[in-house]
């Protein structure tokens, strides 16, 4: 197992895209500011997306504008193609991500576009930010299965994985979108990756819509894996599945980080400080037990 | 890891009595009836305490008369001492369950004896269950955390879980009662009592009070463990956190051992369906996320 986990907290994004409520410019602002405190050294913080299709992240450059940026620690933003790129960029994104999934019916159904096509359009994204020095994120999502295919083949994971790191990516963030894996598959498909990306290179991202995302995470731990995402108070929900859990909560993370004589590097604390607060905004209680038990004390 | 898991349901005992809401003696009762039809082999059905302290389990003779038993099911109930014995004996139990903690100061506020106190009063009990051919099975708690004394030294989590073995109990369950631990040290504590106990005669109870226990009981799994208690719906709280969750929901638990491949003989749909309705009686969500998932289908 690693000795060091970095967590990369996808709350203010993946979170907060796919909750009902919406808390508002200056509290995505406040929320971002308050995780920059608790010693997490990756935030990401919005999305330069179509306000059409996702009007949850229409505020991406006032919430790039108003956050005050911690030294040490970075905000990627997602950006589905070049002319997203620009915007994050005029918005003085210095990390961006781009994102696509390893299941051709998903891609095609989430993005219009096959995966093929995607990994096209990321191609100009890719050259501008290593002209930029800007580091690009990858996202390859339903890594353990699908909505509409069912099983995703082990080998387009490993495909996709490897192409967004041939072409740039620094990191490769494997998702379980729709939180159906179980810690045997997730160790198998994080290894089958890893032979073919550096572990060093790779990210695991589990959604908890099942139970799972602890446990996945463990599985993969223990294969070496040190680079883990969550949202802090478990922020977030599954289109797939009404009133199911969102990403695996920051706090639970940390806590069985911590516990495994794992360092991260945060304030358990006050990351579930900020979990409680975030959970009040959106009028429920917080989605992390760690953070609940924390604040029952 | 074990080819097959024997899930022992502690929900109609560990759970409800640690609910607020009383769903009634014959709701209790459809609920065995219910989980009796879905595979499980082992159903904790009630506790023949006494009612003074645990007016949740006043009916238990009631429950023990109204339940149809299954054929190849067992339904152990929880006994204090000699009399509480006799009650269950009377009630028609063929299966009994005694318990004690690792942690001194627990089972004094807990039970108002000592460890080797509680260990005197179970004397009796086994001599006579072994002349009556009564199985019995011997809970150990707090095994990875007390709320009074902190700290539970390794050594009396074993010393206890070896005495009980000793005086017969064919089973030894080690239960994190405050939900604390963490994988390493869940895998640490079973490997200790492993040494002095056979793994064939050990299982694992976990609560969820810290968002651990699935993980715990993966990183138990690998060490080959092969029974395990949870609770449909995740019934149950915990008295020493307000608002926390309570046992590890049985549908969590089988979901992943499916996904491991691992057999458990029961039909997760039944099971999932048993765990909402209960959710409805108490008046609140189902606890358990794949429940809640499939549910949501």
């Amino acid at each position: 197992m690693p000795v060091d986990v970095r967590i990369v907290e996808v709350g203010p994004r993946d979170g907060l895209q796919n909750e009902k409520t919406d808390i508002g410019t200056a509290n995505k602002i406040a929320l971002i500011d308050r995780l920059s405190k608790t010693g997490l050294r990756s935030i990401e913080a919005t999305a330069f997306v179509s306000p059409k299709w996702v009007p949850q992240m229409a505020d991406a450059a006032e919430v790039m504008a108003g956050i005050a940026r911690a030294p040490g620690v970075s905000y990627p933003v997602l950006v589905p193609n070049e002319a997203g790129y620009e915007r994050a960029r005029a918005a003085g994104a210095e990390e961006v991500a781009v994102f696509t999934a390893a299941s051709e019916a998903f891609n095609l159904k989430n993005t219009n576009a096959g995966i093929d096509e995607s990994l096209r359009r990321f191609a100009p994204v890719l050259a501008r930010a290593k002209a930029d020095g800007v580091k690009v994120r990858g996202y390859v999502s339903t890594v353990l299965g699908c909505p509409y295919q069912g099983e995703v083949p082990l080998t387009e994971v490993v495909r996709v994985a490897r192409a967004l790191h041939e072409m740039g990516c620094y990191e490769i963030s494997l998702g379980d979108t729709i939180g159906v894996g179980t810690p045997g598959k997730a160790r198998a498909m994080l290894k089958a990756v890893a032979g073919e990306v550096p572990m060093a290179a790779l990210a695991i991202h589990f959604h908890d819509t099942w139970g799972q995302a602890l446990a996945n995470a463990l599985a993969c731990l223990e294969e070496g894996v040190a680079v883990v995402d969550s949202a802090v108070s478990g922020a977030g929900g599954c289109p797939y599945a009404k009133g199911a859990s969102g990403n695996v909560a920051s706090e639970d993370v940390v806590y069985m980080l911590h516990g495994l004589g794992i360092r991260t590097g945060i304030d358990l604390d006050l990351l579930a400080d900020t979990g409680r607060w975030l959970a009040a905004l959106l009028g429920r209680d917080t989605g992390s037990k760690a953070g609940k038990a924390l604040g029952a004390r």
